[in-house]
């Protein structure tokens, strides 16, 4: 057995502990936001943090922050984490079957994690900043092209991008301000 | 710290610990598709396998099979398996910073691992069967484009599609022949 660690650190592992059920897609962001703006402000990752809520009832199932380099990881993205810590909790491989659910991230996924998202049986995802705005600040997203995000739609996935945006691209130039690095950029 | 298992079949933590140094591309992609076989054939998952090798010394990394039912994890393609994998030994968010690795696939990767595989730091990988391949037996690989290999092309990894095709093609029809199940299709 191969066993793999994904390092969540301590005040996001309380954050989740005090959270309850979120009431709209406002309180959603905000969280996932939060989660981003608290790895910067800890110095635990890179500026990103996605959760991953019932739809019905608007509980929080997981959440994830960037733990690459904490976790000498290059799949640990926010997104992946979410996903791979929902699917644990949920003891299965498509969270279709367990549900509806949806990925808040505070930022557009790149080129794996929008992949990701399509096998995890999450039926919308909504996002914050724009790859755009990663990009701005050095961060590579990897082949994603408009035709990318009309394959998740055509297979039934609901997408809302630019939500909150502003409160989310905040949270990359705070990293850009306190040098955070650049892992993982070819 | 949250921890995710990666369940490995015994057969192929065996067969890891027989092998040695790789000699060619024949002989690597053999390996990468000789995993995907037997993955079929002992009913331990789906009909992908992966190997990571030193470029220089030709020496085995890490191995990576489809672990998606077994581990109750999406994310867990046999690339991904392979990269995780060989990211945990060398102790690295980024392979490109501990020498010169390439990544042998039994098949092309779905836009989830073409993702990956971006961000792993291998400079090099081969294919065997085509994405066409498994989408022939009911597989989805999701938005991957010409242009997502030339993306990956430009910055720096080189790209060998269909060696070997017909091999790899061959342990995807052997898995529809014996009705493996076609998880995570949307």
């Amino acid at each position: 057995m191969l066993h793999l660690s994904m390092p969540l650190p301590e005040w996001a592992r309380t954050s989740v502990g005090n959270s309850g059920i979120f009431a709209g897609d406002a309180e959603k962001m905000a969280f996932a936001i939060s989660l981003a703006r608290s790895n910067v402000e800890e110095g635990t990752g890179g500026p990103f943090g996605a959760a991953i809520f019932n739809r019905e009832s608007g509980e929080l199932v997981s959440v994830g922050v960037n733990l690459v380099v904490a976790g000498m990881n290059s799949v640990l993205h926010a997104e992946m984490v979410a996903i791979m810590a929902a699917e644990a909790v949920l003891g299965t491989y498509t969270l279709a079957v367990r549900g509806r659910f949806e990925l808040f991230s505070s930022c557009e996924p790149c080129a794996m994690c929008l992949g990701g998202i399509l096998w995890s049986g999450v039926e919308r995802l909504v996002c914050a900043a724009a790859a755009d705005d990663a990009r701005a600040i050095g961060f590579d997203e990897g082949p994603v092209y408009p035709e990318s995000y009309c394959y998740l739609k055509e297979r039934g996935i609901e997408i809302e991008r630019g939500f909150m945006r502003e409160e989310g691209k905040r949270v990359l130039e705070l990293y850009r301000e306190r040098g955070g690095i650049l892992y993982n950029r070819r």
